[in-house]
């Protein structure tokens, strides 16, 4: 067996899991239709609502990564010609662009500048009756926030499909409460679980609309509430596929360890590692890239130093620290820097750490 | 914490996984771009190729689970109008029906007696030219092994998509000799992995017909080669979404300890603990379901006796022995059981302890 490797995940995700989380993958695994997985199915689900503020019957983990939960979204939405108005500052808006029209939606981009949040009015004014609005609550790419709760006021009559990848259990959502229609997420992120989940709601409303007969078999959502028992309120489940036991297992520990919390508390806890972490930052001279006022606490970006090579700090970082932090994205791969504190490494420890190993790996490779 | 339940998992699948596997989902997490991950999503490719008997390039673990590497097969294959035959014996040919038909097929179903293995001749003379001949190499609803090598030799222009859900590292496996273009598996049935991922394998001639920007894009096989570096051949790759890094290093212990018993030595290791078994249960006076000379040695169906309450005997079996068997699937819920020995479970033993505690389920409800 090759030497393990131990790694602090300060990068965009995945993140560290909450031990928690890494201990359920190790328990014995159970079968899809054991009662004592269908409890905790069950527990998962419910505690997935109070993660996303819904108390949409239609809340499940999906038994793929995040960005299957975006896939479901809008093929389960789209009908043919539709018009999908999306909010794009950054790759995982324009990633909704692609998939959107793959599903046959007349998308309507309304870009805004990497490192901006999306701006409400232009988007709510793009199109006078959109069938459905998206845009991306936290933009992994940027480290921006945007403003859900302002869309969700004036969508009107459209649905209104939400990316929280990469703010779930990291800063405050409340799905009911702001008109998110359709969400999904992942878990690798501020849930703190290993990748493989996405963790998605859907109201009625949005349900009622939907396509019936997908293109997507697996991702059918007319066939998914068999699956985690939702006709039947009391346990009664139609066979769809295997349900991946163990990640679900792991997610269900791993929300109990942030309920247990309190989820307003580990919002705090991110808010405040992340602001050490930007003080920090900007005390080194360095300068952050995503607009004040809209920096999400769990993902920082920062810009690369003139001069510096980014990828070898970051080699540096890996090798010397064992801290993975991320490079930037899209245009901006060897500019930015991105540095997750989310989770379990959402602790100022975590960000003084992340502090003293980049300072440390500055002066490595600028000595080089 | 509840109560933690250790079950002996002797259904359809998942089964208890091979406890390297399980050890590996306890490893410190990594990051999808981390170079240790990238060494193992390497060598679990390769694995990959072993298992599946097959060069293809592009052989690697979908994000989900097996019932997506069907979806996956069909939505990267299937144009349009294209006519597709599907060999059905069971539930899952019956489910290709549908999802060919989702993915814009003309499907002509070639339905056979559930029980009995696909007829080569009846399914290779259903149409003159087809696009694609679909076909389930062990059919998980009924237990019947079909004749892939036939469809293959015969298959002429069509590409033949090929399940290997319950037939992967279980039974012979030879996916170039036989001509199969597209394969798809499962991780936890003879696999000896939790479930969660979808082994898939692609040769050239599929990928060269293949669907340029398909319906999905969570499966898009034109995407995902960057994903596992096929492109370069030296670790060069796309993000196109992040891999569950826990479940692909928990597959790669497991196939790592397959290979290192030997493959064949595992084929055999599955052969001698199905003939136990079915021998036993013939000896116990009840009846097999699945057609003498087509069964598959990993999963075993059993007549449920006349008069005999199928579920009771399964809740004795799960209550006082902790052991999971299956029910039958679609019509034959309430009259067949599924018996399955796979991966660390295709043992002497356990086929021995799946006799007995039948035996003694059988009684305890006789008595009821």
């Amino acid at each position: 067996m090759p030497v393990i490797r131990e790694r602090t995940l300060l990068g965009p995700g995945p993140t560290n899991p909450y031990p928690e989380a890494t201990a359920a993958l190790g328990l014995p695994l159970l079968g899809h239709l054991d009662p004592e997985f269908l409890r905790i199915m069950d527990e998962a689900c419910d505690r997935l609502r109070m993660v996303w503020g819904t108390t949409n019957a239609r809340t499940l983990p999906l038994s793929a990564t995040g960005s299957a939960g975006m896939e479901a979204a809008f093929v389960n939405t789209v009908h043919e010609g539709d018009v999908v108005v999306v909010a794009v500052n950054g790759l995982f808006g324009q990633r909704m662009c692609d998939v959107a029209a793959r599903c046959g939606a007349e998308v309507i981009e309304v870009d805004h500048p990497w490192g901006t949040p999306v701006d409400v009015d232009r988007v709510l004014s793009a199109h006078k009756s959109p069938r459905i609005i998206a845009v991306v609550h936290a933009e992994t790419s940027t480290g921006v926030r945007s403003d859900i709760a302002g869309l969700g006021a004036g969508k009107g009559d459209a649905l209104l499909v939400t990316d929280a990848v990469t703010s779930i259990a990291g800063i405050e959502l409340r799905a009911d409460d702001w008109g998110v229609d359709v969400g999904y997420a992942g878990t690798q992120k501020c849930l703190g679980v290993a990748p493989g989940l996405a963790p998605f709601t859907v109201n009625d409303r949005a349900f009622d609309r939907r396509v019936v007969r997908p293109r997507s078999w697996y991702l059918d959502l007319g066939l998914l509430g068999g699956y985690v028992g939702e006709a039947s309120g009391s346990g009664g489940r139609t066979y769809h596929h295997t349900a991946p036991t163990a990640m679900v297992a792991s997610l269900n520990a791993g929300l109990g360890r942030i309920l247990e919390e309190g989820l307003e508390a580990v919002w705090a806890r991110h808010e405040e590692a992340g602001r050490i972490l930007q003080n920090g930052l900007e005390e080194m001279g360095l300068e952050l890239f995503a607009e004040k006022g809209a920096r999400l606490p769990e993902l920082t970006t920062v810009k690369v130093p003139e001069g510096v090579d980014s990828a070898a700090v970051r080699n540096v970082l890996l090798e010397r620290h064992g801290i993975e932090i991320g490079a930037g994205a899209g245009p901006y791969a060897a500019t930015v820097w991105r540095i997750g504190l989310m989770g379990p490494n959402a602790r100022p420890d975590r960000a003084l750490l992340a502090l003293v190993a980049l300072r440390d790996a500055l002066e490595v490779v600028g000595r080089a």
